[in-house]
């Protein structure tokens, strides 16, 4: 008999058919005699719907607003979840995040989780219910409801699988599991059995759509074993466990477990600044003080006593971040304030790069091999992100996951 | 200056377009300087879409999910104003029924209010905030979300309006006041420009879509004064006001006020029961138990020791109480359980009633005259209700319209 935390995300939940696909499952569990809480997001289409009713509202809606209405889809799956469930004869209840007690900072549709009230799920586990979280949302401590922002849902499982020491945290996934690249553009791509917590945050932050970030960092922090499985296969397998050891093999013999695509980042470069001390933080620090993230910064060597400074944004943020941008841009006498949005980052990520120099140059090469050309360069210890034009995003994976040879089990 | 609540229905926040026209209309009162509470149903049809979500689940879905999944409609209609009225410069906050305490009892999806807290929304409108209020929704003690019942926005405001000594509750809806009846079945219905609050009661309670019977029993206990106004006119008039004071000439030379048209009841009639002490409250006792209410009931004079007894329950309830019904009655041994929904409750209601005998026998022979078959009759100090088969209800309306001349002007 285990705690488990199960998360459902939005393409589980889209209509009542799937709905019902989850019941059996968590029935599955029940039966077997785990403890279950459950999180969900919305079904898949309806947050869109909602932030599009907001933006014609609006360019920039009322924050505190936006999190009130974008609360609203988590609240009904999570209720004809358990509507389903009590009709299949399992007890099971429903709760918001502000229902349940999950804290947060005010920070509106940003919002961090600062802790979990535990009471109300612990009665109910003890009293033999399964316990139905809406994902993706919390509550200040005054009351007022906030959102975590896009793939919240996966750190609210973590966060509760945390809170109540859960045996494992499971999401699932419309994959079965994490893959050397996407399937859907690179066939050959093979799933992984385990991959290390760092590889799967270089890949979370590069923008693999199997869990976002800030989950696995949570997970990483508090130790949470966490698994990415199927929830459209009946039988899920085992999926992807992220695992917290390093495997000696790796460094032997794998130099790059994956590659991540993101096409949701967008550029901004700002051209002809005054190559004065302080630019970066002018332009980051206004950027950030509206909870816009920063990814990628680059800064050009300067010519004749001005330079250009590019840095990219989250696709959702380009309009807000290109306003701000070109407001400080003209307070500091720069020359001009270029946006792109039709481009895409492509990363290699595997620990074994640590001990073997000469991933980017392998990489660069079997681009340029292709005329791929490269915008903008960033690397770490364990990944290379580059950004290209998004037309090439797809040939330049399949370029990639051939030259470091991925199909191959090593 | 005065603090007003309005609430608006479904249809005035149907879109994008009507919540702009709402907004607009807030706008006018908060630049005359008035305080503002607003109250809001979710978009029309979104309710009965959630409602068959759930209904495909399971005939008989659990309450407190159904609580937690319909309460979400208002939320996204609040949302949305309060960024609209935001993005139009007016300060504006929305809440939900939890967040901003309206404590109810916890009968799920059939709450009473209990209480409603001061401390959020007089904060707010000191500060110069237009709060937005999701009617229809409240919570219990213990944090559990619970709706109101059908109308129960009207509910919502009427209780707001009390507590915070509104000068006047404006209900907002689809026609521009109560009319002697609907325009929609006879052309030459009349706006009434006041109503008696007895008389609003009675029209409430028999079916008149203007205003929830809750609502004015709530404004008539509490002395709130309510009126009834078009949200879809630039310039709503002046409505209908419910007005506490019996006004004379009613009593000298109308005897009928208005006719109401109920098509939501449905009969279920008990064939062949033991005539014996108790049999009406073993019924209606298993009934009421699943708060269900009952409307009309009629029992005949017994035959054979056995006897017939004949009740009418709201169309949403009629399952359930058919369900409970069969299982009473076999428990008693009685012969037969049947039901109809083919019906419609028709009403002629007056305070002038009280000193002009004869309105029933006037009623019963314009409808004899046109061949209309009465099934059960239901009276009392200001009214005089008719089942009839639904088929006939156009036209009796009109009769009966006709028979009172209720198109003059009195």
């Amino acid at each position: 008999m285990s705690l488990l935390v199960q998360k459902f995300g939005g393409s589980s939940v889209a209509n009542l058919d799937r709905i019902r696909n989850v019941a059996n499952k968590i029935k599955k569990f029940k039966m077997q005699g785990d403890d279950l809480i459950i999180v969900l997001s919305a079904m898949s289409g309806e947050t869109d719907r909602l932030l599009n009713l907001a933006k014609d509202i609006d360019q920039f809606p009322n924050q505190r607003e936006m999190d009130v209405l974008l609360s609203t889809g988590e609240q009904v799956t999570v209720a004809l979840l358990s509507m389903m469930l009590n009709s299949m004869g399992i007890k099971a209840k429903s709760y918001t995040g502000a229902q349940v007690g999950i804290i947060t900072n005010d920070v509106h549709t940003k919002a961090k989780i600062e802790r979990v009230q535990e009471d109300k799920v612990r009665k109910d586990l003890e009293d033999g219910y399964v316990v139905v979280v809406a994902g993706f949302q919390g509550v200040t401590a005054g009351g007022e409801i906030t959102t975590l922002g896009r793939g919240g849902s996966d750190t609210t499982a973590v966060a509760l699988a945390a809170q109540f020491k859960a045996d494992e945290c499971q999401i699932y996934t419309d994959v079965d599991g994490v893959y050397t690249t996407d399937p859907r553009i690179e066939k050959k791509a093979r799933k992984l059995d385990t991959i290390t917590f760092e590889e799967m945050l270089e890949l979370a932050s590069l923008g693999s759509k199997v869990l976002q970030i800030r989950s696995v960092e949570l997970a990483g922090k508090y130790n949470v074993p966490l698994r990415v499985l199927s929830s459209l296969m009946d039988e899920p397998g085992e999926g992807t466990l992220i695992t917290f050891e390093e495997k000696e093999h790796y460094v032997e013999s794998e130099i790059i477990t994956g590659i991540a695509l993101n096409r949701d980042e967008t550029q901004i470069t700002v051209l002809g600044v005054p190559d004065r001390p302080g630019i970066a933080f002018n332009i980051l620090d206004a950027v950030g003080k509206e909870n816009i993230d920063v990814d990628m910064i680059v800064q050009n060597i300067s010519q004749d006593e001005t330079t250009d400074f590019t840095f990219t944004v989250n696709a959702p943020d380009y309009d807000r971040a290109l306003l701000i941008t070109q407001n400080v841009a003209n307070d500091m006498g720069a020359k001009e304030v270029l946006g792109r949005t039709d481009i895409a980052k492509l990363s290699v990520v595997g620990v074994g790069m640590r001990t073997n120099s000469g991933v980017a140059s392998r990489m660069f090469h079997a681009l340029a091999k292709e005329k791929i050309n490269i915008h903008m360069i960033s690397t770490s210890e364990i990944k290379v992100s580059v950004i290209i034009e998004s037309k090439y995003a797809e040939l330049a994976v399949r370029v990639l996951h051939e030259e470091f040879s991925l199909h191959l089990s090593h």
